[in-house]
């Protein structure tokens, strides 16, 4: 999915409020085809290596009683979207759900008079938000709707934002903090052997302080744990577009092999969006549980696993994206032994030891897993 | 406290490590002097507006059982920090943990083997990592100590960093990273008439998208939540450093006040460097709670007020630092009224009512509390 500029946009959403209106105009019964966003709909891709919405979708009719709220609220978020973009504001996901919220005040078959809620939660302004995504093949950003960004980056990477060239390699300490919306940031320049993908931010400020980057020639991101949206399209994007090897670094537990998994794959939350978000040749460079005997990690530095662990654990061996040999062998490793490491672990053999001696050597060696 | 050079903190850790050499040599029984970071130690200065540490000290000495042990570990976690001041290292606090976890084995003085582990949780090498901070007046980040860094920073900005400049009004919809130790950033040029300190991140986007800072000629900083060392390191030399009106916006709760607290006064747990981070000039722009009245805030925006939310504010309210008036009256009234709102609520006046009415208008006319 490529970048959709402002008018498309708004040419989308308003062809969406347009085809209800229609609907009216013609005396026909008001509904909406929503694309199913359920467990069900979820298929894995084997092919493609992503998990992606299927063909399912639901009628939603104003004239049913069960659907009528929701059907409301879906027009109600429509026209929050379409002023939002008319008159180039950027609300947060918060902002539509405090803007659209509101008392309706009517009168019902028996002459009482009767108050609902445009939504109480929002859950439910999200919901609606998320059909509007899978209805016009737009996402969030393109929309303008703004959201916490994690993400961080740095290396030799050029961008251009709002028209300013943005030299990733000039951030001294810092980084750039990868905006809400990376669609609409122009590549300017790579020069990079390849994408780190760091899952803590305190490992990626130490290999950005000692410049990692530059030394490996290659680009530096953090998502800060579970990644978001922005990040995942960052990543993405320097793998489809220019082709980079990407390698993710975890602590070897069961959260860390599944945020490798969200990059990779997808989530199943937001399964339509992995056409976009994720990176499906992205690479677990580790820390493995294998590592645990061949970087000869003491004893003392291995943390029991806890039942959580062991619960995920079990349930990533059943994900088809998970059924690689060396994935079944690491997981089913990982259950024998009940033990995990975290990448700063690998620090008893020196402070220099990950960032001269493991990464580099297991991007040298191919020594990844995938 | 100014900028600390390498060599001079490399000369402060080694004057530790050898006033106990020398202790040992003169066959003087080894021992510290710490300051201590306890509540009962921890001084609230009116004048200043700050909290700090107080003047009592407890001596940890080798030949006492109860403190052998602690003794030891701050011996070894001085050398590890001598270690990577040497070798350029920038260990994180979590590489401290596991560089200096080991087992120490020894026969005691009934012939039997035992084992010892340096520390077994990471709160005991923190712990030991934080008393070297007081006796040495060294900060972690001066010592090259790396953690997670969440704030954002843009505006019209110039700074350096390793001989970079980055100008923090060019970086389009993204931002730039505030690295973990801003005092290593020079700041080159400075021309806004304010900084503007926001809660929330996705609130920190939205102003950003629209540009607030350049219509506004300002700084726009946020600290994602509880602000972190590096985020309030940098509203402080703002401050200090440009004589710069700082203003805090959080939403209108228990938790928002005391974030802004943090900011201004510091915190108990960080009472040992509130003269460093903390900015006793700092305003609350709000929301506050007279702000419900105020700007008409509907009432269906309106969140209860949690049972934690009370007890909070309860204490707020019995803190010095919010004895003013003005503090007084608005805790009165969150108590009274049991409700609470968020930033968000103002977009019910639109999209563009914070950034165009609430903001400008509040700033202008000094309608701040503190």
């Amino acid at each position: 999915m490529k970048y959709v500029d402002e008018a498309e946009v708004l040419r989308r959403l308003e062809e969406l409020g347009s085809k209800i209106a229609k609907q009216v105009l013609k005396g026909e019964k008001p509904k909406l085809e929503i694309p199913l966003r359920t467990l069900s709909n979820t298929i894995w891709d084997e092919e493609r290596g992503l998990l992606l919405l299927g063909p399912k979708k639901a009628v939603r009719e104003f004239f049913d009683l069960k659907e009528a709220k929701k059907f409301m609220q879906t027009i109600l978020m429509l026209s929050l979207l379409i002023r939002a973009r008319r008159e180039g504001d950027y609300p947060t996901i918060r902002d539509l759900y405090y803007t659209g919220k509101h008392t309706i005040t009517y009168v019902d078959h028996l002459g009482r008079s009767m108050r609902e809620e445009t939504w109480d939660d929002q859950r439910e302004s999200n919901s609606v938000l998320q059909d509007i995504e899978v209805m016009t093949g737009l996402l969030r950003e393109h929309m303008g709707v703004m959201h916490d960004a994690k993400g961080k980056i740095v290396g030799n990477i050029i961008v251009r934002s709002k028209g300013y060239e943005i030299d990733c390699s000039r951030m001294g300490s810092g980084a750039y903090a990868i905006p809400p919306n990376p669609d609409r940031l122009e590549i300017v320049k790579v020069n990079a052997e390849y994408v780190l993908v760091v899952e803590k931010d305190a490992i990626f400020e130490r290999l950005n302080e000692e410049e990692y980057w530059r030394r490996e020639n290659c680009i530096l991101i953090t998502g800060k744990g579970q990644p978001d949206r922005s990040t995942r399209r960052m990543v993405r994007r320097l793998w489809e577009e220019y082709g980079l090897p990407v390698y993710i670094l975890t602590d070897a537990d069961s959260y860390g092999f599944y945020i490798y998994s969200v990059y990779k794959s997808g989530s199943i939350a937001l399964s339509y969006e992995s056409e976009r978000l994720a990176t499906p040749g992205a690479r677990f460079i580790g820390v493995t549980v294998s590592d645990i005997e061949k970087y000869k990690i003491p004893k003392n530095y291995i943390i029991k696993a806890t039942d959580m662990d062991i619960k995920r654990a079990k349930e990533l061996m059943r994900y088809p994206w998970f059924k690689s040999k060396a994935w079944q062998k690491e997981l089913k490793l990982f259950l024998d032994r009940g033990e995990k490491v975290e990448i700063e672990a690998l620090s008893g053999h020196g402070f220099k030891f990950l960032s001269h001696t493991y990464l580099p050597e297991k991007i040298k060696k191919g020594l990844w897993i995938e």
